[in-house]
């Protein structure tokens, strides 16, 4: 594709302009969480529409209404967007949000969270910098460097840009139902670029992520807590009941002990086998991220495997009990554990509680314990998983190979992105996670930061994508 | 013993004038463990003195300095009292305590807690009514008693009345140390009068108290939380090894699974199982203290027994793990889970901790975890037992028959009460508990009170046992 040769230089003479409009973003306090922030939120959102304009595109601000809970708030609107028009052009959603997590300076951030702050090794500090304006700016740049450059944009363009997405998504799973057939019909695939490569150098597809089955057990007996000194010995203890129910979910390797749940997991197919190899990434990394050497699995690949295709189960905590530094002796009257099971295909989400509800009241009955026992459904999310086979992947990976020189690795999410569940299901169509930033990027962290190599070539990635997918989606090459 | 009755008539005559100074002393807020109120708590122990100075005894205010890690406050006093020094008689080592625990109205009191309010069914109430202040005004009052009934008190007396009890008795063991051979040296026998009946019709004598071993666990690997979907299932958890580290010390029906923890207990002998079926307690009353039926055993006897004479094992709870409402999805790094063992005769804390370090060690080597473990001991206080065929018991079990018309039921305390021990093993002399006060009092809570039939039958009670103990020291019944 040897249009793609000026689309690529005309980027690399618009850095600065693009790190300007970075910055812009970042200037706009758009925490979604905090109440008082709201008004910069919808200030983002309107400022983000005008780039859209800017560009040619057309864009509305759907209004949510009130923010449910807490209806002294509205919904920052989603940016439904439009760039071309063309029946002749395939047609890709995009979907981002402008919304970031909170920060401020006395967090530990060593510059000021709203100034971007280029430091000499081309890092770009700001919230929000990678999750997510850097990635959503990537796609008005692409368009501004195609009209300079004079090419162009080979396909239609339906964006869907949120204000909410660091404060549960409120209102979107509705709006996308609703505009499924209306605003979002002509999509043909869809493109999300929300999440992050597995290390620094290597850029990804992701084509799943693992689900979330979040359960509670609450034990509970005396009718308000007591002394051990005066009723240890005399009555039952709910802790004692919660921690041996607690005990027997999980091996310390990991190994989830509840029955019938290995049986749901998806055989690993020699495909998918095939893509763990190339992964960039090392035991080091590993325990570079866990700041210790406690992985369970002494090679890389069973370690991705475990974090991407097998389901996990943790033990998160306990409510009820003595938690504070010291020394209490206290008999807590009723105690609730929470404890969570990250699902992969083929694991339902009811066929999971079921078997964990099972596993549960089997357990209790076995202590013989006069206490009362509730076991809870806390929230379920399902896991997401893609075919990367699809012509959505096979351009990805090209657009990848032109800007990067490398195959990407095929990776998934350990924990969820609810959204790309809502679009396939409502849709029908093939969702691509294609990644911006990099592993070190500190997303939801202080310091969170966007390399100006994965910004700037980043915007080059998404723009030769929808080259790719435009050709790919006519004559797929797998 | 017909002098009794002049007395106990005079007890019955001043009894408005008892529960004035009763009023008197509650009005003093002395919270021993609010900086604020220290004052108080020094006001108080003058006061006390002024009484003791009152009916002919001498008092010293021992200062003992600084409070160790809050140097700005000064340790409220001991006061060694005197009254009596006739060679001829007897000497009763009598402790109390004139501090109190905290109180506000606002905690849910339904009078001033610092206003001594006494309803139409003669429970007076006010903090400090019945923990300590009334049983160590009962002496008092019996002193006066006696006076005014023109019949001489047949013992002397030596008193040790603290200001810290509530605060961990700061500087009191080394007290009771020094003044061993000196101060103390004349006591025959000991009589406290700081603990409650078990029931609210039938008076108790208290001649043991089960210690208590207090250890931690903790277990740490990642270098900082995770997020269970990102890591779950590549590495050791730490809440996954603790908790069946903890799962593994006791079973809901109390049985302690920790190896030779069991013979260490002292075996039931005739003479102690013959205690147990004549205690004034049922089920209903464990139900009713429990607020609920979860009692372990269906029958009195076995569970006063596990109370009183056989050791305990309770969870406490986890420092470092998830513990509000909600639901976080989070790998905790660092866990610390507090247990503690109630102890009886013969356990020594010594063996006891090298039982369960040896089987928490054994435990966590089961598990091959590349996790760090460590055991801790945090705190440890001995249990107490006292000879109740000494002549300091039978003496009060006169006492108690002479004023209540029945044989007092005969109990160990199931927590820890620290100063018998260091009594015990310092003046190496008899130490009897002699309750006033009954199980509904409220002592640590709202709504504290002291019945007036305890407050005056009790002075009669202390007076009383005054005079057996002086004959049983020198004739023993048994
Ligand atoms: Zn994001
Ligand atoms: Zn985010
Ligand atoms: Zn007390
Ligand atoms: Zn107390």
């Amino acid at each position: 594709m040897p249009h793609l040769d000026p689309y690529f230089k005309e980027v690399d003479g618009l850095q600065g302009k693009f790190i300007d409009r970075l910055k812009s973003a970042v200037a706009i306090p758009s925490i979604s969480s905090e109440d008082e922030r709201r008004t910069d939120v919808v200030k983002m959102g309107e400022w983000l529409a005008e780039q859209i304009r800017a560009v040619g595109g057309t864009v509305e601000l759907r209004q949510l209404g009130k923010q449910p809970g807490r209806e002294h708030l509205d919904l920052p609107p989603v940016l439904l967007g439009r760039y071309g028009n063309d029946p002749n052009k395939k047609t890709i959603l995009l979907y981002g949000h402008y919304d970031v997590q909170p920060a401020q300076k006395s967090d530990g951030w060593a510059t000021d969270p709203f100034t971007l702050t280029m430091d000499d090794k081309g890092r770009m500090f700001g919230r929000g910098s990678t999750d997510d304006k850097g990635p959503v700016l990537g796609w008005i740049n692409a368009i501004e460097a195609h009209q300079k450059a004079g090419v162009e944009v080979p396909v239609n363009l339906i964006m869907c840009f949120e204000g909410m997405e660091e404060n549960g998504s409120e209102g979107l799973d509705n709006l996308i139902e609703e505009e499924a057939k209306k605003f979002f019909k002509d999509a043909d695939v869809i493109c999300i670029s929300d999440n992050y490569w597995l290390g620094t150098e290597k850029p990804c597809l992701t084509y799943g992520v693992r689900g979330c089955n979040y359960y509670s057990i609450e034990v509970s007996g005396p009718g308000q807590d007591l002394h051990s000194g005066v009723y240890g010995g005399m009555t039952h203890e709910p802790m004692t009941d919660l921690i041996k129910i607690m005990g027997s979910f999980v091996d310390p390797d990991g190994k989830i002990l509840i029955k019938g749940i290995d049986d749901l997991v998806a055989p690993l197919t020699d495909e998918e086998a095939a893509l763990y190899p190339p992964i960039a990434f090392t035991m080091n990394d590993l325990h570079e991220s866990l700041g210790s050497e406690v992985s369970i699995y002494d090679n890389k690949d069973d370690s991705l495997k475990h974090k991407m295709r097998y389901p996990s189960l943790s033990l998160h905590g306990i409510e009820g009990a003595f938690y504070t530094p010291g020394a209490k002796t206290v008999i807590p009257a009723k105690v609730i554990g929470k404890f969570s099971i990250r699902t992969v295909p083929n694991m339902e989400i009811d066929a999971v509680t079921q078997l964990v509800e099972k596993h549960v009241n089997e357990e209790f009955a076995r202590l013989r314990s006069k206490n009362k026992m509730k076991f809870n459904v806390v929230h379920c999310g399902k896991w997401w998983v893609e075919d990367f086979n699809h012509p959505n992947y096979t351009a990805a990976a090209k657009a990848v190979e032109r800007v990067y020189g490398v195959k990407p690795d095929m990776t998934r999410e350990g924990g969820s992105i609810p959204v790309t569940l809502t679009f396939q299901a409502q849709l029908g169509k093939n969702v691509l996670l294609l990644p911006m930033g990099s592993s070190t990027d500190a997303a939801h962290s202080i310091n969170e930061k966007l390399d100006k190599r994965n910004y700037i070539e980043g915007t080059k990635l998404l723009g030769a994508y929808l080259h790719y997918v435009a050709g790919e989606l006519v004559h797929p090459s797998k």
